[in-house]
């Protein structure tokens, strides 16, 4: 396995001319090298979570980590000083976004994805593969790549796995991931078999088209896909392994499968994706989602869920998910969380919070955005704490003892503004 | 005239007995005492401008101020720590609109409009006539009240001056208006003379309610109406006075009378109300407006212009407004203003700001309202120390030489959201 070690082990993007093989014999060659991209500082005792360490162009990232999505270049209703104040040291962009608003030639004449939105932490762009297989817009798929038209004029377009790497590349986010194509669940295995073939004959095309034209400064993800086929899934972290990528995405999940089923093709993808390597779960998930993930070893998180839930209303607390829009809540003078700690709780009530949601007003959004944004960093620095403190799964217990889990139906990646 | 004296003149609610006349008397009495609401800090020589200061039960207010308006608990766009950055001392609360949502009587059982909306500053409350009298809501009038039709539900109420004395008292805004009967301009001055005598007899019976309810804590003012009628106006000054209120507003304008005519009735008002109290201009205006009326003698102002132009994307700058939207601004890498210190302006090109706001994103009418309300509440900062150095009016020229005005046809006074 390649750069995989039994504790602390590392692995880069790598340099032009190393190969796996040699990665593999000199992993500790780069372990407190300046090249080192991913650490793991401890693993836990009782399960796959670990602490970690992603050290991209723009900063530091601490594992497990949740990056809120900031689909145009900006995390819907929160302003940027407000992001920075809850420690959020990475967002994910939504490359389909950003190449058709405002134009990824226009983001490089500006100077890049960062500079454009200043935006100093690091940044993750996806493919565009999945806005592009949501359906609505797809108009064909080839070998070559997918055609599609535009959510804003209708206009036809044509993405590659070379013309995604190339969006990407002008976007200059920290980490891109290939182009892959996304099914829906369910799909027959003939179906998902197909449909693997081409996203993997696409992930070499990303690959080798990576290769000659970067510069190094941006890390590339392979995506695992093969729906929830445990042969698909195993063939496909192999063929990725192969093919060689700074870390690895699993796809294809929260699209509508049984939550066992998604925590199953997680667990598998955990046991075979190289130890040395960051591990990112994509569109994924609620609280417990998050501790269940971590549990089986992944290390990067992206969900509209808390940010999109705000807007809707929707917050979360230690015990569960409330509707700020409930009557109940009219003349209700305690914080949203009368444990948390976020400048909303310290400052406003449920009444208040309500009354601006009755009321429409813009600054619901921004407060609710804020609160939720804040319990999934929270929690997720909470997970780390206890990872490092080795009582992981302790906390893990005693957090889904008081929180009610309800049916989050809600479609986890950003769509909505399709 | 009642308190007036030739530079350091003072005037407070009068204590329950005293009568205008005793104020008069004794109107230096108070000059130093804790019972003073409002003191002129500072007369400029060659205009009307005075820098000045309200002592509110919330706090102190350094006059000429602008009040941002917060129709419903909240400045549009804006959150609280936000608007405390700048400053802003105090801001208008639309006594119709929370009267019907979340209601006056649910504000006060949760503790008053401050405490509710968890804003520790000063807040003025407007009556609910001028949003009663847009006219889509109106049901009919009579020497008793207005009754009107709710623009949520379309249910039916009727509005007293004594009502509106009981809302205002419930929500607890450091100070309080009369309900006045607002008309449209043009109207006969027929139509004018007749409607003020309503607004007289209904500021008396505010008066009247408020002496008998009001703990102190909130300061009430009088409206001057009539029309752009000089005789009528005069009266209108006259006759509040003998009912004494703690300070003076000026209504009836910025309602799509020529500018001139704004200016002139602003500049009889400025002359005939007495110089120991504040005077109020209401729904005025834009920034050369607010030059021109504070050298006309006016110390208080609200609009909606900084925070409506913001979400819709028209912003101030010192050389005058820029429509965001505009192609030119696609790839303009500079701030919104290159001399603007706000925190917009410190971060933000016009071209990111731009795509924010054609991307329809919650943080564009956040960005822009606070850039907005800075170069606003900036203004006001540099009209205070312009007079407190005595060269006010060269700081008014050379600013409005710099600024291209533009025809500011937007509506002053928030009815949008009615």
């Amino acid at each position: 396995m390649p750069g995989s070690t039994d504790g602390l082990s590392v692995c880069g993007p790598l340099p032009a001319g190393r190969n796996k093989r040699l990665l593999t014999v000199e992993g500790h060659f780069f372990a407190h090298s300046r090249l080192e991209m991913f650490q793991v500082l401890k693993q836990d005792g009782q399960s796959k979570a670990r602490l970690g360490r992603l050290t991209l162009s723009h900063g530091v990232v601490d594992t497990p980590a949740f990056m809120p999505v900031g689909t145009a270049a900006t995390v819907k209703a929160m302003p940027h000083d407000y992001l920075e104040s809850l420690d959020s040291q990475i967002i994910l962009a939504n490359t389909y976004h950003l190449y058709l608003r405002p134009g990824d030639e226009r983001i490089a004449r500006l100077g890049g994805l960062h500079k454009f939105m200043s935006w100093t932490r690091c940044i993750v762009t996806d493919s565009g593969g999945y806005q592009i297989f949501s359906q609505r817009d797809l108009i064909s798929v080839s070998q070559e790549g997918a055609r599609f038209k535009s959510h804003l004029d209708g206009s036809r377009h044509f993405f590659t796995p070379e013309k995604s790497m190339m969006v990407q590349q002008r976007l200059g986010a920290d980490i891109m991931t290939v182009l892959d194509e996304c099914i829906p669940y369910p799909s027959t295995h003939f179906e998902a078999a197909k449909s693997l073939e081409l996203t993997l004959h696409w992930a070499e095309r990303c690959k080798r088209s990576y290769s000659t034209q970067m510069s190094g400064r941006q890390a590339l993800f392979g995506i695992v896909q093969g729906s929830v086929y445990p042969d698909l899934r195993q063939h496909a972290v192999e063929r990725l392994q192969e093919i060689d990528f700074a870390g690895y995405a699993i796809g294809g999940l929260s699209v509508g499968e049984p939550k066992e089923l998604m925590y199953e093709v997680t667990a598998q993808c955990g046991e075979l994706l190289p130890e040395g390597f960051p591990r990112y779960l994509m569109g994924v998930g609620t609280p417990p989602d998050l501790l269940e993930c971590v549990a089986l070893g992944v290390d990067m998180f992206d969900c509209v869920l808390p940010t999109r839930n705000a807007r809707n209303g929707y917050l979360f607390t230690s015990r569960g998910r409330l509707s700020i829009k409930n009557a109940c809540y009219a003349e209700d003078v305690r914080p949203i969380d009368e444990r948390c700690l976020c400048q909303v709780c310290r400052r406003f009530s449920r009444s208040y919070l309500r009354h601006l949601y009755m009321a429409g007003e813009i600054v619901s959004s921004v407060y609710n955005t804020l609160h939720n944004l804040h319990f999934y960093l929270d929690l997720m620095a909470k997970i780390r704490e206890s990872i490092a403190s080795q009582n992981f799964l302790e906390f893990k217990r005693n957090f889904l003892g008081e929180y009610c889990s309800e049916d989050e139906t809600v479609r986890s990646r950003d769509i909505s503004s399709i």
